[in-house]
């Protein structure tokens, strides 16, 4: 049968009394066996009536001695009817879905105030993952505003001072988790830093096969004994290999920093190793991915979890060796949460594009998914038709191909911010 | 970076006492960081001689008061000097790889004798997983050559009597410990039956639009109120519309009985929910995995973790709607293990054909893979080097398209067995 | 810009005298520049009015001393005046579309009769055509229900006595006129025979690269001084390795004669070698067209141009090493003309299946476009719908991969007859 | 049977009296059936002794009155036999290829001296080609070092004063016959000169579904009366909507002329529609080929055959709305001829970059062959290796995804200069 993870939001509501009153923002859940359903619940009351949302969808209800009788149109469909009890900042229940034999359990507790004073934390990683998971125990909560200070080891594992600190394969640094994040919401992270510390990277010796036609992979010739170590040099700004043929020796690559992993926890608990990419984010290996890139990421589970690390010290489009100038990394990032509108694959920008990633099993359906994913951001942004969109994008839009070695290929359609700029922002 | 989930085997051996001789046939595991390694080990032991094999890779030592020092080459390359303590059936000890810096921390324990007599278990499941994942508790352990009687939930999660389990995506029965499983293994599961045990099947009403061009999906005339539910006669074995339109009324299926998801853990501890598949095997989706079909599966971790599921009363190629006609399934296997020969993905066989699939993540490159599959499976079985194995699947081969709706496109690359019977197999 | 060459079919009518009525069936064209744009155009005379079909839109006209003045709808859409004169069995004028500015020219001639009595035509080939084109003269003008008794050489260019008589790259035999095809039409060739004349075949030592993964293909020991010629034994129906190597010395295949060349000339004045395959069929490799297969080919321009060639002995599925085993080839067809209803691309009939061609760049959209076009040869077949359509598939469907190794992947989709068995044909 | 259109090189050579020696450069023609095959051939007289090069291959042979007998070895492999007589700028006489039945007609016409003058040509089209072929006759002869200066129509066939001059689908100025190029030849065609002239554009409304996912395709609401037509201001530099919605009324595309098609006659006497693309060059819509760009094309006929055409004012990535901003042009091109080398696909040079064309049947594959074609050019134009190419590559390498919505999409591997500058040029 077909996967459908798209958790049909079946969510519904609560009620309170006079000292203790729903009214204000939650977050729902609602259980189904082991499925969980989450949702934002905003709740209002007038006397002992009670209306709001759940999701984008109308809820109604009556509150009588801090309980409910109430209703809401599941996806503007399927009625849910639902009896709850108010405690302080819980709500607990049950909810019936027309049509569907099984109850489901229902809860939701109260979502977090935004008004807290920005902190930035200076965070030291003592441990690192090997996932993208929503089954690892968060290292640090931040707020919305807040900034992180911390820094990663390179892709084999190894630390600033050159010391290795864990296994290889994209270990990360986190998962954070932001207070306030409710599954659909989208999770914004500014990086602020994206440094250098260090004057070593390593890398791989030949374009992945997967790159190439096969008839050359069939007739290339290997080369014995290649060094493929780089030295970077901060001060000047770029890096040179470590051990060059004598053909090689004054080939020189300006140093551009970039994080190739940024991901959340994935939908459904699903548990990725650290080089998978999806809609996630993850090990994106995309090479905008700078000091001063925006990420917009979909939030699955409460909090996110925000996973990062990969650096590279530069790498051309493709990632084609497997291995870019791997290195470790100095990183602040600043997140911010916006209420719903989680996009359907990570979005970036900087100061001269919109970006939108493309994830999937060839680098045809990624390019796909690319473009419709930037059509349907500035569908939404600018009101745009079928037809104005068409007609920004086909004399605007440039595709960048990210990555083509790692399990998913990634492409980005990106479109410069001064061909928008006579546009208007949508207010919806 | 690029993931290396291939987890190179460095891995070695052990010592023992007179009383307590470490000959015999062991499971190793070597641990980097949280990295496991996992090989099997045999020793034998002459005066204070030992010597033995490591995987492929052959391994020298001096046994010393319970205490060993010696040496293996990982992969006859990189030599590993260790030290170890053997206890009654369990070695400890450390490692050093040459040119690594990092200590590896070591352990065996011996693998179960095989002259167990064959049972045949009778279970009855009561929870259901949603998950390919090694993180889940076994639900019962088998040994080799042991049957199970078992029976699956549709892929809604109701049981053969019309009752709601659990939650839909393909609900798994399992997973199944089988004792003496050691990763590098070769999983035999033999299907001796697959049968239907109620008469209702749900399906999907539409085919999937990734299986159509797009200009007609762009113009396809939506169905209001179509009815996709089927009516299963098991006495005349065929399935009918259960509310069919009066087009569709005499519209008959023969029912073939099938499943879809038979998987074991992942590698590299990924968590799949239970309608992905890979190399893994996991939901298939092929319709020649019926009734006396055996399965070779890769093992990934120890016991494998076999899991099975997803019921079809019968299933066009590619799964086209998303949905085959779903439900429950009485299902009984039997296990066997061969010791290494790990496929890179699952195999099958029938009396009439060797089957190798292919899974990727476009239909190119699923197609990519099943032949390969196929090419190295008939070039270890027959010693055929290139040529003559393309003289062979030049002539004979069929290519069957399992699977193209779920997240990753299945294509199965088959030989008829009648073709090979002129070959002699390879001793090797 | 995106080629567009489906020629919109603005096309119209003419008039008549007494003595010589405009009533019965012609072939119209329409002329843009240099493009050609077909119709088949039905006229009906009732006093001086004239009604009748253009395709199938309706007409209008007028009918005065031998000259008309009409309207068609194109498309049902952009109205067209024509003015006209009539000759014997020739109209020829003028026609404006609204809305365009330049003038056409327009010309119409009798379509022929079709209540000729079959003929059979044994055919000599003197020459091999290398290409599948309109620019090459026919080598023999044939009625609707005739048959033709040939041969073609092998892949090669060698005849069946062994004699080199052309170039290699699949020379083709043909191509035939068949009197009365007109674009738009469907050609229905059924082929009586499909006969090995030779006791050799010639075949290539190695899977193509594209059909592996590269990986394997970076690794694979190339074999020296293998020879794959192939020694057919007519009698007993199996070919065996004309030189095998000990480890092949036993094995057989089993002879399935088939043709791997049928095709018309291509749209829109294209030219491909015959190596090439398309809408047009071609160099199709399908390894079920065998004898008693009939071909449904869309006929592109006046008398279609039918090819034929390509003989082999017998192929796997995708032919996989480049050559199947080549071979010359006895062939009989029969031909029909259906009026209109040219598929996308080919399809093909025997007592078993249905099955529809896709070719295109990528097997994933060959697949695609498989899928298409035999979901619109039912629906319009059987009246289905979008979703009824999708129950049959979803049940019944198979898929072929018949070529991976030519200019563009060919998959067939195909339903065996038994399942249609229940429904009822459309009238249409 | 695969195609094999390379041309197996089996060519060879000839001789010369006292008064008319044979000694220079010719370009000489070896005939298999109405198959032709095309080398340069150079050579050296030294009393009898006659001494040269076919190709890559080395000759020699005896001259006797105006008469060789000579031999070369083919490709290095095998050995060709040969008679033949001299005329004053003509060679006649027959070959015979060891192991081949078949005697081979041959032929060499003297090479084209390169010392003439340049010259510029102001061409002025009357007729318009809607074919890349080898079958249309040249409509201008120009040398080496020549410049043509001309224009085009726009891709319907509208000229700059908007008179429709023929019909549509990428009408071509051309074939411009060069003198001295010899199949295998590399064409090195400049752009000076790339310029609107006129005043309008028109585009379609839009983007393709093929370059969408199917589930937005499925659901995009069609937009009824949008008009594409755009207004070029060529003073201020921008494009604007002719008639925009209100949304789009201030939306302005800055104008960046770039042609459409350029190409040569394809190999093996194919026809493709000015829509195509291919090695050839053709229909490639990539919106760097502008003024100041030098394109590189393969050499497949004796004379090259060039074609121009398909202007857009503007073009975004892909080319999404299957049609850019259509307009007519004015061109100016300078011509010169390298032999030998003629690469796998089309390659071009700006003052930033060098790019290299994959052009093929899906976007993986295309990816694949623009990488090949850029190592490829690396590793012959500096002498690098398989591991150094990769180093250079994997730094610096940028992909552009030129064209998706054409028969073949396009992408387009670069490297800039700058990034080239510390390595050393091969000599070769």
């Amino acid at each position: 049968m077909r996967t459908c993870i798209t958790l049909l939001l079946f969510c519904l509501a609560a009620a309170g009394q006079n000292l203790n009153s729903p009214a204000g923002q939650w977050m729902s859940v609602m259980k189904l066996f082991d499925e969980r359903l989450y949702a934002r619940l905003q709740l209002d009351v007038t006397g002992n009536k009670l209306t709001g949302k759940l999701g984008d969808d109308t809820l109604e209800g009556i509150l009588n001695q801090g309980r409910i009788d109430g209703t809401a149109k599941l996806n503007g469909q399927r009625t849910v009817h639902f009896q709850d009890t108010l405690a302080k900042d819980r709500i607990e229940g049950t909810a019936q879905v027309d049509g569907q034999p099984n109850e489901l359990k229902w809860e939701a507790t109260r979502a977090p105030s935004r008004n807290s004073t920005p902190e930035t934390h200076k965070f030291e990683p003592m441990q690192f993952q090997h996932f993208f998971s929503d089954a690892i125990e968060p290292v640090l909560h931040i707020n919305i505003g807040d900034t992180v200070a911390t820094w990663s080891v390179d892709a084999g594992g190894t630390d600033p001072r050159g010391v290795r600190r864990t296994s290889g394969g994209n270990p990360l640094t986190g998962p954070f988790y932001i207070e306030g994040a409710v599954p659909g919401d989208t999770l914004v992270v500014r990086f602020g830093r994206i440094r250098l510390n260090r004057d070593s990277a390593i890398s791989s010796p030949l374009i992945s096969s997967n790159a190439l036609n096969p008839r050359y992979v069939e007739q290339r010739k290997r080369v014995e004994g290649y060094n493929s170590d780089w030295r970077l040099d901060l001060q000047r700004g770029y890096a040179v290999l470590a051990k060059p043929t004598e053909t090689m020796k004054d080939y020189k690559v300006p140093l551009e920093p970039m994080l190739g992993c940024v991901g959340v926890a994935p939908p459904g608990e699903m548990q990725y190793r650290s080089g998978f990419l999806g809609s996630f984010g993850g090990n994106m290996d995309y090479n905008q991915l700078r000091e001063g890139t925006t990420v917009y990421l979909p939030v699955y589970v409460p909090g996110a979890l925000l996973f990062v690390g990969d650096g590279h010290a530069a790498q051309g489009a493709g990632e084609l060796t497997g291995n870019a100038l791997e290195t470790s990394m100095d990183i602040d990032f600043t997140v911010n949460i916006v209420a719903g509108g989680a996009p359907p694959s990570p979005r970036m920008e900087n100061t001269e594009y919109l970006m939108a990633s493309g994830i999937a099993g060839s680098i045809d359906d990624a390019l796909r998914e690319a473009t419709t994913n930037l059509v349907r951001w500035l569908e939404t942004m600018y009101g745009l038709n079928a037809a104005e969109v068409s007609s920004v994008l086909g004399t605007s839009m440039v595709y960048d191909v990210a990555e083509v070695v790692d399990p998913q290929p990634h492409v980005v359609a990106k479109v410069p911010k001064a061909a928008l700029s006579a546009l208007k922002k949508h207010d919806h």
